[in-house]
């Protein structure tokens, strides 16, 4: 099975490929140049298994939640490589690989958003529930003290210091057993539908609302 | 802290790297080529935390056991670093990154080396013993059948079906971390003295010998 897996939601980045016989698993981690690295380390690595984008079988995209921008560059990589060989696409919710590491039964996720905001999303008996966007307080109001509070940056987990707090390593290797996971159970949809999990709106679109209401 | 680390003695080529602000995890398992691979994928990476070798304040090397030609290229590329800039060099087992990721108290890691022999050493509470190089039939015989028996290969864990077994996954983040530990507790080596633990003849080390004790 050939395939490529990619995650830019986040500050590392995480590539998998493989070309049915040997494989990669790839973490850049706070290089913040999505943008400029991202197509020349795919190319790199497709050179090193020996195989062009038009050999694989499916390819593997993490849609958020996550850095706008970094979801931006990213799904339109895979978007740019899926189209013209109609390869296939598994689609994936960008915490499910964080959560694959984790042996607690009751955690939630957190990810920072915009300032005092976070994503979120509790998995309950490992359980994902609903991907949620929110303050810092409405997150505190919600979460049970019992719960362990996940994240990939210490930097962020210092807003829950009234809760157990687990730091997280991100993986390729779990992105991997996810994304094969779900490909076998046929979640694959075409490069055309692939969509990102927003949540948030971006700085500038809450500017240009604010201009719009201002005008009306 | 700026640093390049590898491991080349397994069919899993590790390379962590670090520029101080960034850092790369890789792992390119069953490529099959380490002496084509090594100093571009080096270069590569180098050239994505835009640094130079001369930048680098340390070098870490898994000296073996394990690939004859794999030490052979991996420790001849960290010496061809390490001696115009005198870069110091971290030498690590290359079981121990292994080892770190184990959670039973007692085990055996087991590498296959020629036909019928292996590489080994056991942990007994987590504290490495010597290491080894031994036929299966040897180390049966030394092997409690209480020990659970690690290899980062199926096909090699099929020799030891009377033990509990248990499937290595090699990671460059447990080696990191070896060898994060070891650079802050001194233990460094001049490139020069850097040497592989080979404990095998190769074959035509063995071939050698033969002819040579034939003719005397």
């Amino acid at each position: 099975m050939k395939y490529l897996i990619v995650d830019t939601s986040s500050r590392t980045l995480l590539l998998s490929a493989s070309n049915g016989k040997g494989d990669v698993s790839l973490s850049l981690k706070d290089l913040d140049r999505h943008g400029a690295i991202l197509a020349v380390v795919i190319k790199q690595f497709l050179d090193l298994l020996e195989i062009s984008p038009a050999d694989l079988d499916f390819l593997g995209a993490g849609v958020g939640p996550g850095s706008l921008t970094g979801l931006r560059v990213g799904l339109s990589t895979i978007k740019g490589i899926s189209l013209p060989y109609n390869i296939p696409v598994v689609p994936f919710n960008s915490f499910d690989p964080l959560a694959e590491g984790i042996c607690f039964d009751d955690f939630v996720i957190c990810r920072k958003g915009r300032e005092g905001h976070f994503y979120w999303r509790t998995y309950l008996k490992k359980r994902p529930g609903e991907t949620l966007f929110s303050s810092i307080v409405e997150i505190k109001e919600k979460l049970d003290k019992s719960i362990v509070v996940c994240s990939e940056r210490n930097e962020e987990l210092v807003d829950f210091q009234d809760y157990r707090t687990f730091l997280l390593e991100p993986s390729p290797v779990l992105m991997r057993k996810i994304v094969l996971e779900a490909f076998r159970s046929g979640k694959i949809l075409s490069g055309l539908d692939l969509e990102p999990v927003y949540l948030q709106k971006s700085v500038a679109e809450i500017n240009w609302d604010g201009r719009n209401s201002r005008k009306t």
